[in-house]
């Protein structure tokens, strides 16, 4: 784009867009609106029509959305028109649930490899993978020139290998550690604990 | 509390508040301040100060806070100062390791049984657990008075797995498939798709 700031909470509604305007295609839809994309996903139009505007002219007032054209243009904002390779720190029952995962296709990720502690695991294959040493993992990642990785380590462990993975030149790391990691300013960090979804759930129950 | 709105972008930030204090008292900590709190997790000492004065008094300027009452005090106000049991629809590897997962335990969270509507799945153990029948899924789930449930079916089944919660009287999904649900407005919903999270940091990379 044009170097214009956007707020990171517009950056975080396109991949939403992203997945329901994919859904769509997949579907064997073409065109689409901000009304029935606002209805699937439970956000306005109107708010829809304004996150998109953020990025540029995707529609036309009356004709609605061509769902090919906007699908190209959110995955090139996101850069997710090409393949990022993922490192996966540790290789329990997530970690191995992750590197598994079959709905990384497509979205613009793969798993390129994963790493363990225990010498009971390295060695052991995960669907297509072999788990190496995490000894090795700064090595193993600069080498690959890996950017992105996940940590699906105990919470004990996940700030050393945060501190490895930065080390490594890793830029974005996605913590499923139920631990806030502290991380240089230039490094982005998301976190994926369900208890914290569920505890602001249940702050409505009865 | 007093019926007051809160927003639910502050009730969001409470169980990160709620496992960092958490964190310290397994560390054997007593006492924190705002400061403290707000270098680890990354926010202002303001506002994490401002998000507590929502819900009550918990500390005395200079004093900071006492850890295990403030603990105490944010489990009653999420209401996980009890264990709330939970029904896990999907018995794939994410719903195996959800099964399995350790984290749940201290933090409000059980599962209680896995669903899965594949013959060759069910009848299989998941740690504990034998896995149901997902056709019988509606009248299990509202005779235990479960309210919480996690979908970890493949996106084309999750819609139609959601509508039979509902019908169960499920008040709170957290969703693994990838694919936003449409429920009822009284039913709660988060999601979890590490894509979306992934695509959100990709947006800064180069």
């Amino acid at each position: 784009m044009d170097g214009r700031f956007i707020p990171d909470i517009v950056v975080g509604r396109l991949p939403v867009y992203l997945r329901a305007l994919q859904h769509m295609q997949h579907e064997g839809r073409q065109v689409t609106s901000s009304q029935e994309l606002g209805e699937r996903l439970g956000i306005s139009a109107a708010q829809i029509r304004k996150d998109l505007s953020q990025f540029g002219e995707f529609g036309k007032q009356g004709t609605g959305y061509q769902i090919e054209y906007l699908v190209n243009q959110i995955r090139e904002i996101l850069r997710v028109n090409q393949v990022w390779e993922i490192a996966v720190v540790g290789a329990g029952d997530i970690g191995s649930a992750v590197a598994r995962y079959g709905g990384f296709a497509n979205r613009g990720f793969a798993v390129r490899m994963i790493f363990d502690i225990n010498p009971e695991v390295i060695g052991k294959q995960i669907g297509s993978f072999t788990v190496q040493d995490s000894a090795k993992m700064v090595e193993a990642i600069r080498l690959a020139g890996i950017q992105i990785a996940m940590i699906t380590t105990p919470a004990n462990q996940a700030q050393e290998v945060a501190n490895k993975l930065v080390e490594a030149g890793i830029k974005a790391i996605l913590n499923y550690a139920p631990i806030t990691l502290n991380v240089p300013p230039e490094v982005h960090v998301q976190y994926i604990d369900p208890v914290i979804h569920l505890q602001r759930m249940t702050y409505y129950l009865e």
